[in-house]
This record gives structure tokens, C-alpha cells and sequence, in this order.
């Protein structure tokens, strides 16, 4: 029966397939004895065969359609199932205990986990209990009789359904396959939705059910563009979606000749639209969307892609390439991002009651000032090879600023007194992200070349609301007059004082809130690549002479979020029309 | 040998005692096999008994120090050592499994324990797994020959020495003798350090070490005016420290005439100085201190110090007591905070990442209908025994603010209906402690009848720093320019729209923040009644037309913490010249 789904869009476009449950069964077990040792031994050989057999066609399936590293992973995998160390315990503990073998297959499997989870300085043995733990999650399956989803060994289209998606889940997906992601939690800026627009997927996020009310082949409509999920489609929606679908890749179609044209508005006033990355990789989707600039490119991934700190060569290789790739164009590189919900395995940091309250981004690396010295001179080399700005992230106080100024002046003068080249065009900036620092914007503005408004921070701290917490999403809002009251501050005192300001949050690239910044005059969004000649179309539609009374209107006439809204969607129709 | 160290000066006075470490040892023990049980048994039997022996000798000490009912904990303590059910179980154990006495008594108490909690609707049971909990440790500690903290039985002056003090652990004190507090953790609002001013005793708080450092009985200076704790003073810094404890003594008599004073400036300007309350109890010490209204009762309390939700009677008992009690001036009584890091044993609420981000106070209360309409119609039903302000914690945006007084304004004209007397000069205020609500305050002064600013959450947001985080302690900064912009504009934001404002945070009570609110113009200061006449000794001190331009040259021209502290220390040694 027809179902239909209301969640949060969170990337344009619209799928039709198949769902694919990336959802694990429950592997929960009784411990018993046996009496018929002999039998239990030959039930757990079985599971053990079955299991070998499964990893070795996922194997082959991952190196065809994801290449050889991503299936290495398999091979460790396999290497276990077939080492008698670890298989033998586990049969001598049937024979010996008289137990089920999934009770002794989970407590061989804990011993073997404990003994390598204790090598804490042992970045590999850290890896093999990640595998011990998913083989055994593999056999387990199959003495009980489950199913495990295999998301490396998809072949068909499909739509991935989950609870939420983590970047290991996503990274085993065959991209080639995954038509679109739906999932049960999450908002636009959950893993699951940045990760959906960088592949440019449609995906709902948010549905609170979704994995409960389907079940795997059951037909799905993902529309990304309303934030809508349908079961089981009648053949008339199926119709109509497909149209739907057409009309929005016509428009893509349409926004796709945009991509060498300059940012401007319909009476000529221009400005810059630039891409948020992650890494490297992603300069791809920078140059077909036609960015004009990196607005903010996030280092944290750098150190979370890595089992150990990436070295100051590593880190200079990676800056470089983003610099070099923008041909002279400006690359705004974020100072690392960890703690909060940002963590590394390998740098082991004190429990925090409420993390996104406590030591992370800028506080952290001031208190960790080696690793923080290490990426400043990474940053410093590669800014010779381009036009780079430095950004401090998480900066509350001038305090703070002025300490990392000076820690990067002094690295600076230390390569200069080496030979070492610093880019002339460097600028040093900072976000506004910390509540303390857009009310005193006048003054940070006179210390910095340039800020960077950092919107799902600045919203999460003015309303108190944990953006990733479900329960408070509805005080997130990016529309509340105290939101964008501290945002019209900091873009004028950042002209006051003779700056340039961005905006590299979510909000950035969202239609209801373009017109309201463009009415503020600030300079520089920065966004998903993806939503580059969306917004750049959008901009066309303006001119900045009708737009003088909205952001007037926006901060101090309206009391709502709901009212801004509706300001902004009253705005368009008139536009429109 | 003398050991200095540093804290925080979390409750003003001097103590001089010897340490008592309530500190728990270490506990845990190594499970063996034994041969000779009989042995064993003895053993353990010896245990039991010295066990009783001590609770009973507790029991009698607490009873006349603390009272009958404080005392009735170590009843059900004795109980418990006396039930053959239980002792005779791990005798069993013992004998059974052959195993040491520890294990056995481990093993025993862990499946009583089990049994107890997993009635989750039986409050009673709850508190019997306490217990056991509780007599199981005492036994333990016997068993390994290592002692147990007994606060109840303290029996001569001491100062007592914590990693932190918990509300429970406070309950067990004798206050008699507890001369001061010293702690490794917490700030100046945490639980310990309110409690130290609720109950006129030095605390120094936040010194990291001070468990590890002093031993039981080591001689002990605690300054709780400077933050300052002195191991094995000397004979010199002894004689010190008594002249300045009778100086502060001198001085706190010199305050207390100003009891029966009001509140007024040196050029007459007259404000209200009020306390915060969490109990009923605490009205003797309003009385005391000459408060000139109740500021802020944080009714949370009744929800914690309760087994179950209390009933509407219960609560109407509690706010009329204090309502009568205060004799026709004003009380202010907050709806319940609860969430963040507030818990009721009997009310399961989700777990959240950031709970200070979370579902706490009025959020809370919107969610529960039930639960919030029960304590409105007890608020209501109190306000015709005096003059009541209500008032809504964490109001982020209009629309939470309008929704609370709906609810109350239909609670109100059922009551009505009833023929229920509703008091006439009924004020309906919030709390100003959310960023975006001290942004907007000019469109909130609109629609209430006062302000109330919360500086402890106001700060943590505005600065994004947890206040209960050592590690962020540097950024949790009250004169931080950005937080004194806020609290400005909310002052002023009150006047233009003819309403009051107040303050009810750590701060109105902080000698520094003081004249800067005072300059600013704020009508009411509410804090722990201990600090009022110290504040209204200030009072007296300063001219108005002196302070004219301080507000805005902490505002607008100082750029740090530090330079505020510094402009009002200038400040203070002119006028004591």
C-alpha cells in the first residue's frame, strides 16, 4: 500500500527504485550448552563457510566497482576466517565449555578485540579489531540465521535507506548504483546530506520511520527537492515524479550555462560565489559548477582520513593542490575543526558533557599549539602557490585571535628567516561562529582581512539548540530575527572597518535566505558546489535597489522565523511574476 | 611541608581546621579461589560485624546531630547487614563456589542490586538498590582493611576535603562541625559553592589537587575570599589569616546594620536587592539578609528532593509558604528548569549529546503539557497570598514565550470559572539567559511585565563554554564585552518599553559586575542571600552621576575581560580614596 513520508530535503533531484536496507538485523543471542558437541562444531563450520563465501564475492564485487584499496579491507576480512588461531578458539571452546557456538564465538571474539584494542599506540592493531569485530558480526548473522546488508556487493539501482549514514557506510556504497539515500534521522547538515550533495544524490533525511515502514525491493520515490518519500508508488505518482524529476534536470540543464558566467544581479552589482570543500577531491565538482572561489576548504577531514597526524609535508601536498587547482583564484583554508562531534582515534581527548560547548576547533589547537604550528607552516609553504586566506575557526575573544596571530606570525618569521616564499596576496581571517564574536564584530573586524560567517554554529549557540539534537530542531532556525540581527552586524562592521565578509554555513545556499544576505551586501557565499549556479541563477532574478528595505524588515519589523518566511516568499512571487 | 594552592573563592570567609578527606579508597579486589572456607567465613562474619557496629555508632552520632529523619538512611543500613537473606547469600557464595569473601559478597550484592532496579515503577525498591549499594561498599571496605569516609560522624571541627561535593553527601554533614569546603573541581556555581554560601561557610573550590595533596587531619587554612588554600600553614600565616577572618567577621557585622536599610545609592537612588531561593527552607536566611524580595525561586528543587512528580497541592504548600512569608513584597517564582544537567530519578528523558543544548525548562515544560499545567495551577492558585511574579526559563523566541502564557492564561480563567481567587498584582515575566532573546529583547519587553536576566546560561551561550567545563573555564567570562553589550541592551530595551529588569545570575552579586549593572541602570538585583549586604554596603558607596559613562566604556571601548576588571578596580580605588 501507498505510504507516503514527510522529512527534511536535503539534496536536489528525484529518484525511482528499488530500497536497498543498509539496516542491521539484531544479533542479540542466548548462551545455552549443548549436548551434541559434534553437531555444534559442524553448525559453526558451516557458518564459517557460508561466511567465507559471502566475503570473497563481496571482495571481487568492491574491487571491480570500487577499485583495489576500498576492497583490501575484505582480503583482512578473509584472512581471519581462515586463520586457525582465531577460528580453533572458538571451535575448542564449543568442545571444551559445551556452550552454543554464538556464545563462544562472542567471547573469543572479545578476548581477541580487548587483547588488540589494548595496543592503544598500535594504529594497526586498532584496524584488526575492527575487523575481528566485523567478521564475527558476519558469522554470528549466519548461525542465526540473519541477513547482514552488503552494500559493497549492490549491482542493481537501488535507493539506500538507513537509520543514518556514516561515512564508512558511505564509503563501501557503489556510487554507481546508489540512486538517492532516505534516512531516518538528520537534518541539512547531517553527514548523510553533505554527502548526498557532493555526490549530487536526491536525498531525504529526517523521516523518523523510514526503516521501519520499508522493506528491502519495495519501490521508493526519493524527491530531494520537497523533502518527500513514497512506499510503494501508485503508477500515476510514479508518472508525475518522473516529470517532476525531468523538469528539475531541464532546469539543472538551464543553471549549467551559468557556469563561466560572472555572479551578478539583473542591475550589474557582482559578487562571489565560492564552494565549500572537504578535500582535494572535491575540485572535480568545484570547476563543473564554476565556483570563483574556495570559501572554505574544512582540514578536519584530513586528520580523520588518516590513522595518525598527518605530517607538514602531507598537509602542504594537500593545500597546494586545492591552491594551484584554483589558478589564482582565492582559497579560504580552515584551521582544523576537531572535537565537538569531530573525533580522531588517535588523539584520545577527555569526555566532554556537552561537547559542541567545550575544546574544540581553535581552542583546541591553542591548547595543543605543536600540531597547531605544524599546520600553520603547511598553510604558509602553500600559500606561495596561489592566493590563500587562513581562517581561525571557533574564535570567542580577542584574546584567542591575537594569540593565534601571533603563533602564525611566528612561524611565518622563522620560514622567511629560512628562504622559505609566503605568498604576497595571504590574507588571515577569521569565522564568526561563537555569539560573542558577531556582537563584537566592530572590534574583531579591525584585526582580521576578512570574516567568514559561519551559520550552523552562530545558529546552534544564538537559539541554544543543539543542531543535531531532533528534539530542539525546531528552535534551529536560520530565519530568527536574532540570527540575522547579529548577521547584519558583522557584514557592516566588517565595511565599516573596510573588510570583506562571507558566509561558508548551510544558510549560504538556501533560496529563502540569499535574498535577505544579498539585501545585507555581503560579499562572499560560500556553499556546496552543487548549489553554485542555483544560487547564481537566483541572484540574476535581484535587483539590490528593490532589496533595500528587506533586511530591515527581516531584523527588525519581523518577529518570526515563520514571518521572514513568508517576507521572502511574497518577495519571489512578485519577482517572479 | 607548607603547600599553597589556588582556586577559586567560591564562598566569602576564613576557616582554620584539620582536613577530613571525604574521599572514597580504592575498592576493587581480585577474585581467588579459597581452600580453607571455614577460614574465610570467619572473615567474613568479622566484616559484618565491625560493619554494624560502625553503622550503629553513625546512626546515634546522626541522630542527634542531624535528626531522626536524616538518620533513618543507617536504619535501613542495618537492615539490610541484619537479613539473613542477604548475608546468609553470600556465606552461601562463599562456601558454594569456594571463592574469596570479596567475590562472593561482589557477585551477591551485584544480583540484589539487579533485582531492585529493574522495578523501575517502585521508587521504594530504587532506594533499596541504594542502599545495598551503600552496605555492600561498607563490607567491602572491612574486608580490605581500608576506611570508608563517615561525614555523619564527624565529631570535631574540621574542613572537609573533596574531589566535589555532591547534594547527597552535603545531607550527611554535620554542620556543627564543618568549618569550610575545599574541592579539586567546580566554579562558583556549582552545586558545592552554593551550597558553601547557603550555609555561611568559607569554600574554596576548582584546585585540582587538594585530595591528592593533603592527608586526614593535616592542618588546613581555607580562604574562601581569595581562592586560596594553605596545607601546613606556619605559625605566622596561622596569626594571619585569623586577623583577616576577624576583619571579614568585623565587616560582616558592620553589613548586617544595614539589614533593616534599603537599597539606595549615595545620591539616593533606590533599587531592589533580592535573594535566589531553591526551598522554602531558605526564607530564614532571606529574612536574615534583609532581602528585599525573592528574586528567583528555582523550583526545580521540589521536583529533585521528591520521589515522584509533586502534587499540585504539594507545590501550591511550597509557593504559598514563601509567598506569605515575604509579607507582601515580591516573589518571583520560576517555572521548573529541569533537563540540561538536572535529572529526576522518575522521569525518563532521552539522553542528548549536548544536553545544556538540549530539551531543558521551558522546553521541557511545553513538551508535558500535563506536568507544566499541574505547577501553573498551583502558581496561580499562590498568587492570591501575595505579590507573585511567574516566570519562563530559556524562552528562546516569541512563539515559545506566547505558547506559555496561553497555557497560563487558560489555566487562569478555568480557575476563574471555579471561583478560585487569583492574586491582583500578578506579574508574568522570563528570563533573559537564551542569546537570541537578549538580541530581541526589544520585541520581547513588548509582551511581559519584567525581565529577569540569567547570566550563568546567558555567558555559557554567548561564549559557547560550558560552565560546568574546567577545560573552557578562560572563556567563561562575565565581563566579556559581548555579554555586557547583551545585558545592556536588554536593560534598555526594558525602560524604552516601560517594563522592569532584573538579574538573577551569579553576577548581580559579583563586587566587579556590580557597579557596571548599577551604571547600566538595572532595577533588581537578586542573589544568594549572603552576598546581599555586601552589595547594599556597595550600593551606598557610589554616586549615579559618577557611573554615567562606565556602562558604555565597558560596552563599546574595552575589548577584553581583563580591561573591564581593570576599569572597575580604577574605579574602586578612587572612590575608597
Amino acid at each position: 500500500m501507498t505510504e507516503t513520508l514527510k522529512g527534511i530535503a536535503a539534496s536536489d533531484g528525484i529518484a525511482i527504485a528499488p530500497a536497498y536496507l543498509l539496516v542491521e538485523p539484531d544479533l542479540s543471542f542466548s548462551k545455552s550448552s549443548v549436548d551434541d558437541v559434534e553437531a555444534e562444531v559442524a553448525r559453526y563450520k558451516d557458518a564459517i563457510k557460508t561466511s567465507t563465501a559471502e566475503v570473497e564475492k563481496i571482495r571481487d564485487v568492491a574491487k571491480k566497482s570500487l577499485g583495489e584499496e576500498e576492497s583490501q579491507v575484505f582480503e583482512a576480512h578473509l584472512m581471519i576466517l581462515n586463520d586457525p588461531e582465531f577460528t580453533g578458539a572458538i571451535e575448542n571452546e564449543i568442545k571444551d565449555s559445551k556452550i552454543n557456538a554464538e556464545a563462544a564465538l562472542d567471547e573469543t571474539a572479545q578476548k581477541f578485540i580487548q587483547i588488540f584494542e589494548s595496543m592503544t599506540d598500535n594504529p594497526y592493531m586498532q584496524e584488526r579489531a575492527a575487523d575481528v569485530r566485523d567478521v564475527s558480526k558476519r558469522i554470528m548473522a549466519h548461525l542465526l540465521g540473519k541477513e547482514l546488508p552488503n552494500p559493497a556487493s549492490i549491482d542493481h539501482e537501488v535507493i539506500v535507506v538507513a537509520h543514518d549514514l556514516t561515512p564508512s557506510d558511505t564509503a563501501q556504497l557503489n556510487k554507481k548504483y546508489v540512486k538517492g539515500f532516505i534516512t531516518d534521522i538528520g537534518g541539512r547538515t547531517a553527514h548523510s546530506a553533505i554527502m548526498a550533495r557532493s555526490l549530487e544524490l536526491p536525498a531525504v533525511v529526517g523521516t523518523d520511520s523510514i526503516t521501519k515502514d520499508v522493506k528491502n525491493g519495495d519501490m521508493l520515490i526519493d524527491d530531494g527537492l520537497d523533502g518527500v518519500a513514497i512506499i510503494d508508488p501508485s503508477d500515476d505518482q510514479v508518472a508525475d515524479y518522473k516529470k517532476k524529476g525531468e523538469a528539475f534536470l531541464k532546469q539543472k540543464a538551464e543553471w549549467e550555462k551559468l557556469k563561466d558566467e560572472p555572479s551578478v544581479t539583473a542591475d550589474g552589482k557582482q559578487f562571489t560565489i565560492a564552494a565549500n570543500i572537504g578535500t582535494p577531491n572535491d575540485m572535480l565538482g568545484v570547476h563543473e559548477n564554476g565556483a570563483e572561489a574556495v570559501g572554505l576548504y574544512r582540514t578536519e577531514f584530513l586528520y580523520m582520513d588518516s590513522s595518525d597526524f598527518p605530517t607538514e609535508d602531507d598537509q602542504f601536498e594537500a593545500y597546494k593542490k586545492v591552491i594551484e587547482g584554483m589558478n589564482g583564484k582565492q582559497v579560504i583554508i580552515r584551521t582544523m575543526d576537531i572535537g565537538g562531534d569531530k573525533h580522531l582515534d588517535y588523539w584520545d581527548l577527555p569526555d566532554e558533557m556537552n561537547p559542541f560547548l567545550g575544546v574544540r576547533a581553535i581552542r583546541l589547537s591553542l591548547k595543543n599549539e605543536k600540531i597547531f604550528r605544524t599546520q600553520l607552516r603547511a598553510l604558509l609553504r602553500a600559500s606561495a602557490y596561489g592566493k590563500l586566506g587562513i581562517m581561525f575557526p571557533m574564535i570567542g575573544t580577542l584574546a584567542e585571535l591575537r594569540q593565534a596571530k601571533a603563533i602564525l606570525n611566528d612561524e611565518k618569521q622563522k620560514l622567511v628567516e629560512k628562504g622559505v616564499k609566503i605568498g604576497d596576496d595571504l590574507q588571515v581571517g577569521m569565522m564568526i561562529e561563537v555569539p560573542a564574536a558577531a556582537v563584537l564584530a566592530d572590534q574583531f573586524a579591525k584585526e582580521v582581512d576578512f570574516f567568514s560567517i559561519g551559520t550552523n554554529d552562530l545558529i546552534q549557540y544564538t537559539m541554544a539548540a543543539d543542531r543535531g539534537n531532533d528534539n530542539v530542531s525546531y528552535l534551529y532556525q536560520p530565519y530568527n530575527p536574532s540570527v540575522l540581527r547579529l548577521i547584519k552586524h558583522t557584514i557592516d562592521a566588517a565595511h565599516e572597518n573596510g573588510i570583506w565578509c562571507g558566509m561558508c554555513g548551510e544558510a549560504a545556499g538556501d533560496n529563502t535566505m540569499f535574498p535577505i544576505l544579498l539585501s545585507m551586501g555581503l560579499d562572499e557565499y560560500s556553499m556546496s558546489a552543487t548549489s553554485i549556479l542555483r544560487i547564481r541563477s537566483l541572484m540574476k532574478k535581484f535587483d539590490t535597489k528593490d532589496l533595500k528595505e528587506l533586511a530591515n524588515e527581516a531584523c527588525f519589523v519581523s518577529e518570526t522565523a515563520e514571518e521572514n518566511e513568508k517576507l521572502v516568499n511574497d518577495l519571489m512571487k512578485k519577482i517572479n511574476k
